[in-house]
């Protein structure tokens, strides 16, 4: 067993340190040439002077005749000039205006005559009409500084002045290197132990937003010698080179030691969460960044480190960090011993733009998926309040955010069905979606944090759903109770039910999993154990709690619990046994202001469609009475 | 000599009409399946679900040792609980939890004791530090609905997913036809009325950024059947088909009729300026535009309609159009006949953002590289005031305005060589520049329209520079004014001087280009004039205005004029004969609120800097007493 201390540098100690001692140890940009007209998006290094000028000869601006100003002085409505055939050229727009002439008379104002001739009826000044030498672009002009992001027409202006090349700033090449003896590519069917290495793709799409090219190389063992040979090797052939972690600490050590063998290690071990075991370090003029194996740690420092790395080798010095005020929804607890990044969904109900934390979890890559955000909670705060106002890094434009349609509570796959309906048929809105638990869409719509709220709330006492508790928590109205669908809840068992679990009160022969408080199902579940006159203590696993249906259905199948309440459509998917129970009322409650809103209709509607009854047969368990 | 007379459709009608006949028509999307490694960007077609959980499998969240949590219940610090080798297996973060143990002792809560049993000073409950199947995703939950654009994290997401593969929509296929006898591929070194074919490039980079593909054709001459043949082979080949106009309207027509014959042409004529001669037709479902020759024209035309053709591909519903509203700090004057989309540079002094309209003509590329923004003026409206509240539609990024220091007044490339120099330090703002004269320098400083101004003015009276105009303008102060460099300046004439022009008075024996009044060189231009005792009217040239050095010393060159005022770098670079009239004092005025900014004190630096002395002294003509 391998124990493995790590330091705890403030982040920016780290980076200040780190970066400083990058530029002295020679970090820094190549250069290309490259066609200009292939130029955009790239960043200058030169300034780029005008070779000729634009237009490079005088050119006609309009169709017509080029003749001499001189020769059109004097006419008139009631005195028109009238030019000989060897006094004027026809021209059409671009065409060079003949030696001896110096202006241009539209196609309009041209009065043909017999014998060649034309009439004026007005007079020219000089260059009238005529693009001349120089009106666009002259030769020697600067067009663009050092550093200039190229443009779309920028990339015109320097072909219009003759550039047909320019010397760019050469897209650093970030090697990247997957480790660890259990990590295998991308795979549907990855065997037990075997872990999909995911994170390259992850990294090497980051970087090709931020500008930077990536080579991933083949996954190396866990064997010191090989993980040496393959870092040696990147650090001669890229910019930047990225050691990823399998997720185990005595692989961290690996990382360090090797780089600290080849070269210099400044850090190991950042002060932030998540992130923490992440190791900065160079080989010569080349940084080496050690990555965590959990894909959240690690997109972590890719956003804080290596982001940073390729600005620094840009040298660009302005940090666009796009963010946003909102309301925290629910407290947020961090400890002092890190600066805390916390992923948040955004929502703005009414007025207020809401913030609310997902799963904090480091291996969680869907808190990234959904997070429309990141809070940052620094290394000397304990946290913040629920309805603090605070700042939150955008990870999505903000215009998608303000369109969205905050769903929340229940779970059921309805809601990403109808969200993907939604999409295809081309609304201009978004479904937020989170799961709270048909309770947690009750305080969600009280607090102004939802639009819509999915519940199935048993009233015990009547055997009713949902009514008495609108009743109870919104004894002023201001909601309405929108008919959903029914469904089928039950208890889920392995397939051929090898316990012979016939009724609830047969869950005490295994072990059984759960679902949160306030969610429909665990208040199901609590009504049946007092039905049944049980008692929660002899319920091996009451304490297992899980999230959704399928998660419930997930650990089911995979033997860490015998049994679970769920939905009938989540065993089929898992081809577990199912044991009906009852048919549910899962209903739609909206808040009243948002209720005649376009996005509200249109969920509805689509509630209602034929096509969401289509997807959810196929799904089976439901029906729509 | 053709005549071509154009409709003049609303915009809006035209877009309306155009897009929805084409969805009559047919226009959609393809789709693809890519690798989900490489889909970021990309938009989804099919909604995703995951295939397999993930983690797969129950996993150790730690290094330590996994155990059975009932063997561990009632174990304290008082009460230590000894595990024998049979009761535990070692492993790793990410390990597979052995079959009969369910959760995992951190490696730093565990005393390894001799004969290879450990001791635990407290309990654990099932799964704690275990990673178990489905914490992140669940099998057949859905991973993102149809139409959403791919992330670095998704991408992740649906190889944590077990999904490999993944159907996108297929990018749009833009062909591109540039046509035109007189059209060139880029290139330094022209002929004569050769014009050198850039929209290619610009539309290209303009489409890329859109999301769409494109191809560009070879260069079609201006022969019907090619064309015919050049867009009958391109409309089955791509999804959309762009035909570059040469700037001829002659040419306007042929695409017109040639689209006409092989397909429909909805519009020819837009109420757009400039934009005007624009085509909107289609063959089959395939949309087919024809595009202005004037790059300017062309762009809007991209951006009003080629920019719809490919969101309409996409299916995509909302328009992001990023805009900011600033005060208008030129009077605007626009006909009731078009729409109008006036390119304006926007900075910000002190509290103010000020919107500053540039060169209207529809064939200065230069317009739209150096603007910020542009102000539409609507169809219905006839402008708007200085002074005036507008929306700018944004063309760069708002943070590198706002990070801005407008330096306006007399025209020198030195303004430009300081802007790069700038750029070369790595500092984090940027210079915009735009030539107004030295008048209209001190007019900006007092309307606070700029940061610095550019001056070198003569009083005509004592003969001395810049000072008596200060104290004039500026009679309460808030302004300094910092030494700059001298110049040169003097007549510039042909190589070779073949008129024998010795002194100002002899510049009546050619061909005068001016400069515009309010400049600098204007001011001495009349000065001369009456020192000289000599009439305006008998200058020939006196009212061709040019608004830099380079631009009269373009003229000069290429035979439009035979002599003008302006500074030796300019004469020297276009190898013309220089007359010397004097020195000039070219300095800085600051606005006294800017003047302690770190920007305006990093600019003035650079002003006195040896790395600008040497540039200048390369280009010649300057001193730096």
């Amino acid at each position: 067993m391998k124990h493995n201390y790590l330091n705890n540098t403030p982040l920016t100690d780290a980076q200040d340190i780190y970066f400083a001692h990058l530029l002295k140890s020679g970090f820094t940009f190549n250069t290309e040439k490259i066609p200009s007209a292939k130029a955009t998006g790239r960043i200058l290094y030169q300034a780029v002077y005008a070779l000729i000028c634009s237009p490079h000869y005088n050119a006609s601006a309009m169709d017509g005749i080029a003749v001499k100003s001189s020769d059109t002085y004097g006419a008139s409505e009631n005195n028109p000039i009238i030019l000989g055939q060897n006094q004027y050229a026809v021209v059409d727009t671009g065409d060079p205006i003949p030696q001896n002439y110096d202006c241009v008379v539209m196609v309009e104002d041209v009065t043909e005559l017999p014998d060649g001739k034309v009439s004026l009826l007005s007079a020219l000044h000089p260059w009238q009409n005529v693009r001349q030498v120089g009106e666009d672009i002259c030769m020697g002009d600067m067009i663009a500084p050092s550093f200039t992001k190229i443009t779309p027409s920028l990339c015109g202006a320097f072909l219009a002045g003759g550039v047909t090349e320019v010397e760019v700033i050469k897209k650093p090449k970030v090697g990247i290197i997957p480790t660890g003896d259990e990590i295998v590519s991308p795979t549907s069917n990855p065997r037990k132990g075997e872990i999909i290495e995911f994170n390259s793709a992850i990294f090497s799409s980051m970087l090709s937003e931020w500008g930077a090219e990536s080579v991933i190389y083949d996954i190396v063992k866990d064997k010191k010698e090989l993980l040496k040979e393959a870092i040696s090797n990147a650090s001669t052939e890229c910019d930047i080179v990225l050691v990823l972690a399998g997720s185990s600490a005595g692989r961290d050590d690996y990382t360090s030691t090797i780089i600290e063998e080849l070269g210099e290690v400044l850090f190991h071990g950042i002060a932030i969460k998540p992130g923490k075991p992440a190791v900065l370090g160079n080989i010569g003029k080349v940084p080496v960044v050690g990555l965590p194996g959990y894909p959240v740690s690690a997109i972590i420092i890719m956003e804080e480190i290596v982001k940073s790395l390729v600005d620094l080798y840009y040298k660009k010095t302005t940090k666009e960090v796009a963010t946003v005020t909102a309301i925290l929804g629910k407290r947020v607890v961090s400890s002092l011993k890190y600066q805390e990044y916390v992923r948040v969904t955004l929502g703005r109900v009414g007025d207020t733009l809401t913030a609310i934390p997902l799963n904090r979890g480091a291996g969680v890559i869907t808190s990234f998926t959904k997070a429309d955000g990141i809070l940052v909670v620094p290394q000397d705060s304990e946290g913040f309040e629920m309805g603090e106002k605070v700042q939150i890094r955008l990870l999505k434009d903000i215009s998608q955010i303000e369109n969205s349609l905050i769903v929340t509570g229940s779970h059921d796959p309805l809601i990403d069905e109808l969200s993907d309906l939604i999409r295809k048929k081309g609304h201009s809105f978004y479904i937020t979606s989170s799961h709270v638990g048909s309770m947690g869409a009750i305080t969600a719509i009280k607090n102004g944090q939802a639009h819509l709220g999915c519940i199935h709330l048993l009233d015990t006492e009547t055997g009713k759903y949902n009514k008495s508790y609108i009743e109870k928590y919104f004894p002023d109205g201001k909601v309405k109770l929108v008919k959903g669908v029914g469904r089928i809840q039950g208890l889920m068992v392995k397939k051929g039910n090898p316990l012979g679990i016939k009724s609830f009160a047969d869950i005490t022969k295994g072990r059984y999993v759960n679902r949160q408080s306030g969610s429909g199902t665990r208040i199901l579940c609590d009504f049946l154990i007092g039905k049944n006159d049980m008692d929660k203590k002899d319920i091996d696993g009451y304490k297992n709690e899980e999230f959704t249906h399928t998660a419930v259905a997930a650990l089911i199948a995979a033997g860490n619990a015998d049994c679970g309440l769920g939905i009938y459509s989540a065993a089929k998917m898992y081809d577990l046994d199912f044991i009906e129970i009852c048919i549910e009322e899962y209903d739609v409650l909206v808040d009243e202001k948002a209720y005649n809103t376009d996005s509200v209709q249109q969920f509805l509607k689509l509630l209602k469609s034929d096509e969401l009854k289509e997807r959810l047969s196929e799904m089976g368990g439901y029906n729509f009475g």
